[in-house]
């Protein structure tokens, strides 16, 4: 088996460790984007959008089916139709929910290494998550398994510059009322990394705390005082929040954990079919998310959010990494930074295979999205036919992607002997710097060393068989499932996992709300 | 035959240019830059980078194998020792030589609308050049001839956001005597953008100068006025400059014509192994040519340029799109930026095939042009295996993302009418906006539509075959290449160059200096 390296990748046959700089050492984990944060709208217009979310909210309100969420709005002051379930919000009440949402805090892995701060500049990535469908090359497209789960969250664990765990595929061969368990298991068992939890309703989610809080080894107050999970909040746009979501809210602010609040709007379909215009619906929605959230419980952890692009107007079927998505997810950049809270963007891709479209679609959105100063960019990789697949071989190719993003936080070395003038003084023209001491000080350390990129030329990649970087990322995510290094972690709280899994199945687990 | 709209795209049959905001119009043509530059290295180290390369070029010296070149830089008190053909140049004469090369200028094609503005802030493509070989899935890979770059030069010309023409292949079945013949009467016979010339020594050049002066109806005085074709000028790296591309500096300046100087430095193999010592030898040579170009005519228009990418290690082969190609890409703008100078940075793929490591690869490294402030991105679409091959396929797939990038040139519309209250109070929470008045207004001219790009579902794909992007590009390149309009130009001039041609022909032609 060969050797795990901190950045992800494998050490190689026959390096020498002693040499040349010695093995290439790179901590993926805590990352600061590099790039100043693009802007596309005035700053005035900025405003403008802001101030008419804030219209939205009061003049026409939010449709809020659950009954506590209604009284929570109400007692904070906003005007609640009953009949309707339509919600009012005033200026006020939402201005005092951003005020008091935490602009800084900790999300907990199992280890602090794991451990990722949420703030406006940190830099975060999440694999494609929600897929309904697996696909691979060798065994095809189906429905996803808590196998394929398994698998899935082996190769997240694997790469150092996936920071939070997603629920990659829905594992369809496990009962709604019990898959929260399973899922769950999978997560403490195969990584150290932050779990994700889906807000299903209370009773999965509290089943849920529960055994990530023993798992964790901690007390109710120590796992309250911290995020140990989080999970995704997306509103029924437009202008709605339904049962799972606002108990979601609701139980996951009152337990301290992270509810990532994320809009869906899909420009033309679900919001308006202008940029600005979805962006303002997203922006109301993801503001009415917050402000129950923080009604819940002041000061709760909680990340704004925004997944808006285009669609193709001739068939209705979601686009992703257009033009419109890129600048969608840049103008939510500044809508965070409006409000000032760490916050969720996407990449996305509608391809339905893994080749250069999905390549194309997955770098215009992830680079917009890292662009936009996205605290946390999830569907990173893996993610096709606009999530209703996940690819274990696009997960490997976009990794080569994720780990640039991540090298690119590493500004180059410019120490006087970086700036190589003896090197320029040794070497004559026409010469080369293959063997020059400055080379052989650094050359192994010098490069980032590729996922799936083959670099050799036509002829010898020819002889090797012609594989696409598709089909040669078949062997490297088998490779990893299969002799990746397992995550060690304690057995007796694994087994009492197990048997508090086996006894709340036998009572008859917990259905999810709907 | 499909009516082409201003962006390279075909009006599909049925579309109602009278609803829904009519057909989309764009202009690809003169594009700003809209992202902030980025820097990887701190101000400090710019200028010690740059003050190194200025040691570099008065301490060593570089090699000037023209005897004409090393007299006018002896002319302007560089210090030339002819025993070694080595040139060593003072400062002053460096900065005198920045200090007359014009921060900006037009580059002319045929009409205004294909002028181009060299300048920072200017934001113009080229597809990938330079290549021995062209490859497509119908022919599949061979030794380029004139017949291919015909076919590429009319797939360059259909897409707008390629602003100039490059040497797509290198047409090895004519003479390289006439090469230059064909390859100019093709450029300008097939498109109005603004053609290019290889410095293949003085008597190609000025053979070349007059066909264009020609073809383009231009006295003498006019054509020197302005810059109305450009070359490429590579660097013999490390420090030596050959006799052909000192003669293209010295011929392009005297001719006022434009001449791109960019040194092409792999890590590790031409160049220091670190990023930072690749740039101070890739800026002192771009120096010291930029310097020769001014001596020979202060003011002559000419970029500054840049092309470093790091290498495998392990076999010495290049690789590109890697985070150190990336790197260096930002930190040439920075170097650019202290100079002032319009330049020329690139993208590249190391891929041997139209995948998803070749998405990834021209991605990453054109994105790092762009936001490193690049005027020119040379090998946006199309540059496979490093530059050895030309795909047909990746053309179109890449021409996704240069789009792409002139898309984001444009903000999203933010008038009050697109923030879309209205639309939002008409649309109850649940709905949807197909259907609404804001929708039915906009909805045709809202979002950019794909060159390649597949956004059908999973079943509706599979029963069409199952295409991915490299596939179905085929089709796509083939209705271009047969189908898309031609460009008119004046026959009578046309004859008359044909007529030079032969004539020059029949003289001996020209055959490259070496």
């Amino acid at each position: 088996m060969s050797e795990i390296e901190a950045g992800g990748r494998r050490r190689r046959k026959g390096s020498r460790p002693d040499a040349g700089g010695g093995i290439r050492k790179v901590n993926y984990r805590q990352l600061r984007n590099p790039f100043p944060p693009v802007s596309v709208f005035t700053p005035d217009r900025v405003e403008a959008m802001h101030r008419t979310s804030l219209r939205v909210l009061s003049e026409l309100g939010v449709k809020v089916l659950l009954p506590e969420a209604r009284q929570l709005f109400a007692k904070a002051g906003a005007l609640v139709d009953e009949e309707s379930q339509m919600v009012r919000i005033g200026r006020e009440i939402v201005e005092a929910a951003i005020a008091s949402a935490p602009k800084s805090f900790v999300l907990h892995g199992a280890v602090r290494e794991r451990d990722v701060v949420m703030e406006l500049g940190s830099l975060t990535f999440q694999t494609g998550a929600g897929c309904p469908h697996a696909t691979d090359l060798v065994r095809g497209r189906r429905p996803g398994t808590m196998a394929d789960l398994g698998e899935l969250l082996k190769l997240a664990h694997h790469f150092d510059a996936i920071h939070m765990l997603s629920p990659m595929v829905e594992p369809q061969d496990v009962p709604v009322h019990l898959r929260h368990y399973d899922m769950t298991l999978a997560q403490l068992t195969i990584s150290d990394k932050v779990p994700f939890v889906y807000a299903r309703g209370t009773p999965q989610s509290l089943d849920t705390f529960e055994m990530i809080r023993d798992f964790r080894g901690l007390s109710d107050e120590e796992f309250e005082a911290g995020a140990h999970c989080f999970t995704i909040i997306n509103t029924n746009s437009p202008r709605q929040i339904d049962i799972p979501m606002a108990q979601g809210l609701i139980d996951f602010a009152r337990h301290g954990q992270l509810a990532i609040v994320t809009p869906f709007c899909l420009m033309g379909a679900m919001a308006p079919v202008t940029v600005a215009g979805a962006l303002v619906l997203s922006h109301a929605e993801a503001l009415a998310a917050i402000t129950l959230n923080q009604l819940s419980r002041p000061g709760a952890p909680v990340c704004y959010g925004a997944f808006a692009s285009s669609v193709d107007m001739k068939s209705g079927a979601p686009a992703f990494g257009t033009p419109e998505h890129a600048k969608a997810n840049l103008g939510a950049g500044q809508l965070a930074r409006h409000i000032g809270l760490p916050w969720r963007c996407a990449a996305g891709a509608a391809t339905n295979v893994n080749d250069a479209q999905g390549a194309h679609e997955t770098e215009i959105s992830a680079w917009s999205s890292v662009l936009a100063g996205a605290t946390i960019t999830i569907h990173s990789a893996g993610w096709v036919e606009g999530g209703l697949s996940f690819s274990y071989e696009k997960m490997i190719t976009d990794m080569e992607m994720v780990n640039t993003f991540a090298e690119l936080c590493t500004p180059p070395g410019a120490e006087d002997g970086d700036l190589a003038f003896e090197a320029l003084s040794e070497v004559q023209p026409g010469g080369h710097f293959f063997g020059c001491r400055h080379t052989m000080e650094r050359y192994q350390a010098a490069f980032y060393e590729p996922v799936v990129a083959d670099w050799s030329n036509f002829g010898s990649w020819t002889e090797r068989g012609a594989l696409d970087a598709n089909h040669r990322a078949t062997a490297i995510w088998q490779d990893i499932v299969q002799n990746a290094p397992a995550f060690s972690y304690d057995k007796d709280r694994a087994d009492a996992l197990k048997a508090f899994i086996a006894k709340r199945g036998a009572e008859g687990g917990a259905p999810p709300e709907s």
